[in-house]
């Protein structure tokens, strides 16, 4: 019953003057699903990217997953715009919503996936009654915004019990690590209970950009991985 | 002492999944600066681009100068991170700043050029105190974060009131003008003091997406008009 | 071409247990619009009434104007709710809005009428740039939100300062004139340029309420005073 | 040592152009208290009735209990002008208050009884170190302050926890529960451990206005249900 | 009709940990008030301190006037508290209060007298309507709130204009100046209009912090350079 | 491996203008730690003291560790204020951090020891996943910000499960207590799990001014009550 592993390149560490491009390479190398990372400069201390540069990406001819990763305060506002803008998931903080569930039936009416994401130190119990509403479990094992971080130790236990969790509702959701993945320990993430790998800098930081296919060796090197676990 | 007129094609309208050579396209074309919108889904209600967009830019090779129009509050923390990104005019909203010419001050102590944005229905006394502090003066002849918004007369008498605060000064200030700009109505908008025109969609609307000279027309009928006026 | 002078009782001093009543008897004595006061406990320290409330006047049949004035932070996201509720006028607070001119057109085209509210103390420099879209300017002569206060001599200067803006315009403008307004200074009231009374407690305060008539004599008197001045 | 089952009639379905008359009806129907919602457009995306609507009704001569539910952010400023104006519950959402311990000693310092109440998504564990303090419980079974939705399955499980907290504090704590309760359902609902039944349109949305007696069907069906419970 | 020029030392300069000493020794030497700066890390990036110092000061048995300039936002919550700790005059920036003149009435109903504070860039349309009701007007010559600033010497002019506004309204206002002010500019700032001095590194900075005289001579250079205006 | 019993008297009690010698006085009657409280009008409704206080104590000679709990929000951007100006500790609450887990990282970043807060009614759930980042948890036994108020007895119980976590982790972690405690509840207080003892009025409050060490028999007191345990 697992789902099949999913590799989900972060475009924030892509070109941003060539993104079609970038996006059409890391996804003929193998990548699965686009991340998609939204902040406001109100949750977290910076600002990126919001729905028109998600519509540029469906308009270029990205037909993949778009994952789109909320590190917004508040977030009901701008759900129907990513939606329109061709947003496949979307998941938030539940901290920074008032209304948790109505924010799962507001991202599910408008026909995207819904998720939750966790900081490191939030704890599961946003979980409690809203196991039926999530498509997607998203844990954080960085802080989200800040830059130059390692994978937080504490996430693997917290893999653990979210995939326990997962397991006993009987529903098919997405489990889902975002922060300081790389193809040297993705393995040991996966044997904790992900399914869904995010990886930023890892993807998009090494590659010589003169070479097409410059992300194959590493999306095909994190491949390996998974599939010896 | 008049200085040269300026085109600034705003790129929120360009394609975002090739930006940089969007950009190029339309500096080969003639424009002169470029205009970068910054929303932070707070002070306006949409999210655009942030500092890595604007660094993605800089690293492109882009050398014209970048005008970053922030649509945010509050404005101080975000300022560092443009000057760093290589922006070369930062503007703000004097109701989005507590301390405004502190802000100035900050802008200019990182490096950048300095301006006031003022929405259709602010008045223009936020100027009293620091004609000595702003390089630009921005007016908003549409209500910035909306959209299919028309050019609002009543910017032409405030165009003539900001020129006259500006040649009062003595000093270079660029008198901007964003909102509607269109090669059909620029002459009288540069007839009422402005001497700097953003524009979107006039610009890259309607242009043919497989020619490279696309832009050219269009910034050369403005700059007839211009030189008309 | 002065506007005839219009009475509008501020119902948040009637009844609140039988307010469809309340509303007819004092428009059967005379008063031509209903004052409608909404208060968030944000923009000012009380929570009134909504939308709801207003509906619920329209559906018990009140076809007298109903002029809603928002004392709420922000503004936009409540005036569909009351346009389709029924409001004929709905004003706001200039430092309540991001967008000042954005609100106008939202209120305008959601077919209202639309007005500024200033405080004591708040400028009329906020009217410099839409006078063209204003259809009421109401100055306020106690400050909204809190009980117990008289009117503010103050307010007769920036009355008359209003009269010569709108005159000037050459457009129908109400000026609209709040707290503290009585029999016995309203006559003033109208000689400094106002044309539109707000009265509260005045109209309300003091009559039998077991007498269905028992607004006409205060109403009388209220248009005895604006026909002598 | 249980507590009577309490019909718990919303007003915000009632007519407010008469408000006195629908409770005074709807309380000789055989309803045991009245239900006061309290949004403020800032902890939900409406705004409703304040503390003058609640002291009218007294004023009105309404005795039964009014139990008044805060939707509002931040809570602790309106307490004391509810408590004046004739609460005997005030509840509010943990979420919406930095001060949980003191707001409920605020609550019960005015003479009313506190409560908190869960929104679907909330986790009980608000409750851990209050329990001694708490008068009332509230669990939302839809997401307060949006319209149209239907009873969330999940609150059944949720009353059974809560009930089994109830039962061992030892102390009186009503269970009450909100949104898409019917006469079709409030017997489940009891079952489930609920002791104290909102309904707003299942009460006031289908009776004949002219009837005086229009309430008393419905009221009687949900007490027939319940004692079948 | 010119009030004496007062010298007020301000004490977030002084030593924190003798502060009672401190006072009293800069009133021995002559110093006139005690100027007393409230941040609450919102209004300014800073926190300082709050109305238990100033009940302090007054145990301690300061009986000179202590001048109370909050940089907090909002203001009116707090004013009851310095009130009671003691304040003789507590000024608020127009920009962080919803309601000017009814904080300017809060202020004097609590028996203190009320002031206005401008920051550089602040308009002076804030005094249009409330001339009446202020008894000082204190101008910025720096941003608060940030260190290391020089006197900004646009100051000047608006002193100037601010001198001219007091003088018209025949009231007894005090011009306080803040930022910036030493020995060797007072007495151009004074010729300016200023009646009333802040000063603070200015006093305590470069003192012989064992000599109980030591504020004497700074004082004294000060008084002088004000005689020969 | 239980650590020392450490009192912490909170200087919010001691006289601000002699605070030097308050805090040289009551370290040399034996307490250990220098409890600091920091408010700023926003998180609870006072404002207290900041950085510079702090840094004056340093200045001043005090070496013992100084315990600053940031009663503020949001908390970030005053921490390298606090560490730069000497402080030992720093204590948030949770629910004033968008990030706990980067905070409690900045803040041992900035070379101090780290901790979380919990207000009475606040689970310790916040500790699920940052077990390995504190240094202390301080549990508040009345609600902070706020005057007059008794030990809470349902600390107990909590203080027993947050030691029972802290031996669990195996890590030396300080379980601090703030809010009620004197000399005749002290006792209790360490036998529920306790090592670190706040006190305010208990200690500051009684003493005869004129005495130097009049600090000296109520710490003796706390300090026989202790051991005693």
């Amino acid at each position: 019953m697992a789902q099949p592993d999913l590799i989900a390149p972060s475009i924030l560490s892509a070109d941003f003057a060539r993104l079609g491009e970038e996006v059409d390479n890391v996804l003929a190398a193998g990548a699965d699903i686009v991340h998609f990372d939204v902040m406001d400069n109100h949750y977290v201390p910076n600002l990126t990217i919001g729905p028109l540069v998600c519509e540029a990406l469906r308009k270029h001819g990205v037909t993949a997953p778009i994952d789109v990763h909320l590190m917004v305060r508040p977030v009901d506002r701008i759900i129907p715009d990513f939606a329109k803008a061709g947003a496949s998931y979307i998941t938030f903080h539940p901290e920074a919503s008032e209304h948790i569930d109505r924010t799962l039936q507001l991202i599910k009416g408008e026909g995207c996936k819904a998720g939750l994401v966790f900081n490191p130190a939030t704890p599961l119990s946003y979980l409690d009654y809203v196991m039926d509403k999530v498509d997607m479990i998203l844990l954080m094992s960085v802080n989200p915004g800040f830059g130059g971080q390692a994978f937080i130790p504490a996430t693997l236990d917290k893999l653990r019990e979210a995939r326990k969790r997962i397991d006993e509702s009987g529903r098919e959701i997405r489990l889902e690590i975002d922060g300081g993945v790389k193809a040297d320990n993705i393995r040991e993430i996966k044997a904790a209970g992900a399914d869904t790998f995010v990886a930023g800098s890892a993807i998009f930081g090494a590659a010589n950009q003169d070479d097409p296919n410059r992300y194959d060796s590493i999306i095909r090197k994190m491949r390996d991985e998974l599939a010896a676990a």
